[in-house]
């Protein structure tokens, strides 16, 4: 019976298997064969291994200290299919990318300073940087937390995430049509719409000019008659006008974001109230790419997220999400606007994994 | 940070997180606080703990080397609530019993003996013994495993779990109305059935006499209107038979459970079809209980059961349930008749799990 090291962690709101590059890497350079059996997949209840048979907890996350000048840690994260055996390299998980400071400090990779510690992470699969500060209380590594965040009943240790110059991942600049505002149609008529691209491409929506008051549940959105179909026409309009397609029948599902805006609630908790569509359904919080685009559009005059809110003297904004309020921060970083959010991060175990059959056959017990 | 050690194993078609009852006590006398936080719960994605958030996934044991000299094993099962911070103990559970044969060898308190080492486990829930046979081949303990179980599909160590004198553990006898066979009525017409109680009380029926070709689906059988509930009545009835209930209306949901038989299917890869009615629904696969209430039955005399099915020159059984073909196994223990499952079960990692809070604290980190 082989075996693999690993560190079981909650990163934001997932669930996210920590493996050291070098004992993975120590099993042979099929990485996706060794992931798909620890994790017991295919099987849709993987019962036979460590994935817990949901998108949020079938995560892994890669970790290696990195050899370059600029970055501490190169960070691989890993989607690891339930039904299907297929490992998905192609994207970034916000979540998970919470664990990565934590574990470094740990591991003895970065070495404390202060009260918060600084690690850089390049995350491999988007070449994006990722900028942490790990609270070090009189620098010192420190575990336990009692920050919350919306989703997660119990506290963690609260880290920061800097995303440096956002702007443009995708159509190579924050405003792709060039304007804070353009007109798009929804049933019939011209409403306003705010076109961004920081983090992802979201197209905002004010609230009242789609008939919502910003404040409804999910539920109560998609059981409007024809709303999440009207919006996902606005969607794809959106989709031609930034470029990110060549007419509306070829707008890809998930991009750009929809994302439905007001003030913020009568409580003062939050500065805005979103509401935010993906993949054709009300999102139950809100996405971390998301998060990052309308802290964007809120520091940018003209937009309709700046209409409602602006940072704060210590470069907060407040959103308040079906799951609760989402605090963002806008600041600077190597000389370039930067988004911040705080996940909160815990270890909930340290592992040994099992790997049942001899090397060349991992992956060859699946039937 | 306080740290727990435990082992986590899937046992048939559960994910078990098995702790030294040493262990645990270390921590403090209150057990339940302990696992509901370690568990992630109350929460329904249990998302910053080691549960899984399903009923099969939240399940803890706990072992001790027993004291006594006819047992090996002190085994007691937990149920770890998911939404609510309650722990329900009072319950075995069969598929988790399969790892205690496994773990006692691993960690020495049970020694290898040629072939198959016999492990003599005491369930503390019930009270009841299980007399297991776990696979040493050349006198060594093994983890790798060749056997399958319907609703896994990756190979385990194949545990055989023989529940002796199995026979009348809820109402003193076999047959609790004195006979094989008895009629009942289902839609104003009477049908017979066989009342047996052995692992649990089961009534019998064949599908013939209720409509049914026994080969149905779960969905098929719930689709036929007005089916299920007549089903339902006629289990009542049982009740007030096998001296369960005082009044049909007071028959409780979980007992009797119902089972429609039938013969083997045409591809005799067994010698019984069974669909079998829990808690208002058609189970998807047979609960081990039920399996051993219809081997029992299958060894009775006069027994509908009996009149489809005999254990061949193996004493085996074979059962085809939704999920696939369970075998039972009939044998002699102690001087009284017993059955026996085989369950597949598997270590799936060595842990150490983080326990956040101070010992007096442990629960109180929940909101």
């Amino acid at each position: 019976m082989q075996e693999l090291t690993a560190t079981w962690m909650r990163g934001g709101t997932s669930k996210c298997w920590v493996f050291d590059r070098a004992d993975l890497d120590d099993l042979g350079p099929d990485r996706a064969s060794v992931l798909l059996r620890v994790f017991g997949s295919p099987d849709p209840r993987q019962v036979d291994g460590v994935g817990g048979a949901t998108s949020t907890t079938s995560k892994a996350v890669i970790l290696a200290p990195a050899t370059t000048g600029d970055v501490d840690v190169d960070y691989t994260f890993a989607q690891v299919g339930i039904n299907e055996p297929v490992v998905d390299w192609g994207s970034n998980c916000g979540n998970c990318s919470a664990v990565v400071g934590m574990y470094a400090l740990r591991r003895g990779w970065v070495r404390p300073t202060g009260e918060l510690t600084t690690v850089r992470v390049r995350n491999t699969n988007t070449g994006a940087l990722i900028v942490q500060q790990v609270p070090t209380p009189g620098g010192q590594v420190e575990e336990d937390g009692d920050e919350y965040i919306p989703g997660v009943p119990f506290p963690g240790v609260g880290v920061r995430m800097w995303f440096p110059d956002p702007a443009g991942l995708t159509t190579g600049a924050l405003l792709p049509t060039g304007s804070p505002r353009d007109k798009l149609l929804f049933e019939g008529r011209a409403v306003e719409a705010t076109l961004v691209d920081a983090g992802a491409p979201v197209a905002v929506l004010d609230a009242a000019g789609v008939g919502l008051t910003g404040s409804e549940t999910p539920a109560e959105i998609t059981a409007r008659p024809g709303l999440l179909a009207a919006l996902d026409g606005v969607r794809r309009q959106a989709s031609v006008r930034m470029g990110l397609s060549a007419d509306e029948a070829s707008a890809e599902r998930a991009v750009p974001k929809l994302a439905i805006v007001a003030g913020g609630p009568a409580s003062g908790e939050a500065d805005l109230t979103v509401r935010m569509l993906s993949m054709g359904d009300v999102h139950p919080a809100l996405a971390i790419t998301g998060s990052v685009a309308l802290t964007m559009a809120a520091i940018t005059p003209g937009t309709l997220v700046a209409d409602h809110v602006s940072p704060d003297a210590e470069g907060r904004i407040r959103l308040a999400t079906p799951s609760g309020v989402v605090v963002t921060h806008v600041g600077v970083l190597d000389g370039t606007p930067a988004v911040a959010v705080t996940r909160t991060a815990r270890r909930i175990a340290d592992a040994v994994l099992a790997l049942p059959g001899e090397p060349s056959t991992i992956g060859g017990g699946v039937r």
